[in-house]
């Protein structure tokens, strides 16, 4: 059966809380792949909701998160980070044998742990990470296409029920995604090196660039290499944070590499630094081959 | 008076040492800009020199350097930088008075010392930085807007001739890039900064995905910042190497900023991590906003 219909039998009524840029891109994703649910916006800023509703990404507005979470088979969580952990205990005590809970978080350890400490039934949670984003935010910025041939990463557990982790891939699957299944933390791990990271050293090289000058000369190169460091400060401290150990450990594992070259260079060691550059231009031509 | 008279005026003839990105793209340029001289290949590969011809990024080729030098008013070296010192030793002994050269390097400190000891009359040597590019290489991506609305940096000397300045500034000028003048040796601290350290970020990022996994679940944000690490393994190599005392000391100021994060991450610090991202933000949509 194809992961519409599936949807359309299983989900009569969705919930998206929070319509960012995120929300509002599955909001769009939805109606446009033939969605025939309702779907209800939750927020607490009335002018974000207004504007998400303007822009067809829902059909009704509310910030009466239990009614709202009655009415639902699914309840997406894609508020930041920070917030998950109150809106599962709110949700908690109105938890019904229908309801399907799955978020939309950068960090999966943090989420799944919560989901399981608070949620009287943790098995109908399941945790998500659809890989997409921008450095714009806002329902503005929300865009049907934004999930498109991009991965989402599931991270159920042993005991989470095998007919929530199907409507949850159906989900992700009608916004056209790749999905995968990871444990969280293996999720976390893999998310810092490919993710956090990248975000870490696009800001340290616009620090570094405010520091030692050069921004009037500056062209696509440092352009594209700081993209992240323009993304919304508040998300990315809540990811870093929440990810903060994984995270680190990739820092060390990039001081050494970056200790590496330092000492290629330092030793004028052409044959070897030419050496490391083929390898790394392999590797990446090889990741990014059609 | 316009760019493009002065150069038409003042050069019946251009020979383009190494037809690759850069050459070729000065090559289809000039042409796109009305230029009505004459504009000659000089290479060593007949195959590079051919597809350039082809292309239609230089009216004829040759391997005959030294006819070459005796037909052109201008000479722009456009191969990689280590070739350069090879170049300027044996265009030496056939310098003539109407004989204006100049570079495409990315590091001027040595191309321009090198032209001082090598040159009989280093005051018609004018260093260039036309600060476009691609990851791309060959003739085949030569394109005649490459240069459109880039920085190019020239780094004349207190007794170069204002002719040859006037000359080269009118060359780039007319392939619609920014003209900035800049001492040598701030052009590559400055440069070190700006394209030499994004590079090498791009390139530890590849290897630390290498080493610790997770290319297939990567998206737009490690594409986007790893992209420099695709670039010419042996071009950036001598880039890295004529440079490698600016760049060393810019990848201790990256250590220095990545010591400082990793510090606010281990302390959990989330104002100061929200204060540091706020202001990394602001410096570059600051930077890049139009």
């Amino acid at each position: 059966m194809e992961a519409i219909d599936t949807l359309n039998r299983e989900v009569p009524c969705l919930s998206i809380i929070g319509t960012g840029l995120i929300g509002g891109s599955v909001g769009l994703g939805l109606r446009a792949c033939g969605f025939h649910g309702r779907v209800i916006g939750v927020g607490r800023r009335p002018s974000t909701l207004a504007r998400a509703r303007k822009r067809g990404c829902i059909d009704e507005v509310t910030d009466d998160l239990i009614t709202a979470v009655a009415k639902s088979r699914v309840v997406i969580l894609a508020t930041p980070l920070g917030s998950f952990a109150g809106l599962l205990e709110r949700i908690a005590p109105h938890d019904h044998e229908e309801l399907i809970i799955t978020d939309v978080g950068s960090t999966k350890v943090e989420v799944c742990s919560d989901a399981r400490r608070l949620l009287p039934t943790p098995q109908r949670f399941v945790g998500s990470h659809p890989m997409a984003g921008s450095e714009q935010d806002g329902p503005e910025a929300a865009d049907a296409t934004l999930f498109r041939n991009k991965p989402c990463i599931l991270t159920p557990e042993a005991d989470t029920d095998p007919r929530a982790v199907v409507i949850v891939e159906s989900l992700w699957t009608c916004l056209e995604m790749r999905v995968l299944r990871m444990a969280a933390d293996e999720h976390d791990r893999k998310t810092a090196v490919i993710s956090h990271l990248p975000h870490a050293a696009a800001v340290l090289l616009t620090q570094v660039t405010g520091r030692l000058g050069g921004f009037e000369i500056a062209s696509t190169g440092l352009r594209d290499t700081t993209r992240l460091a323009s993304s919304h400060p508040q998300m990315r401290a809540d990811i870093m944070l929440a990810n903060r150990q994984p995270l680190i450990e990739v820092l060390d594992t990039f001081s050494e590499e970056l200790a590496g070259l330092r000492h290629l260079l330092s030793a004028a060691d052409a044959e070897s630094l030419i050496e490391f550059l083929k390898r790394t231009k392999n590797l990446r031509d090889e990741w990014i081959k059609p």
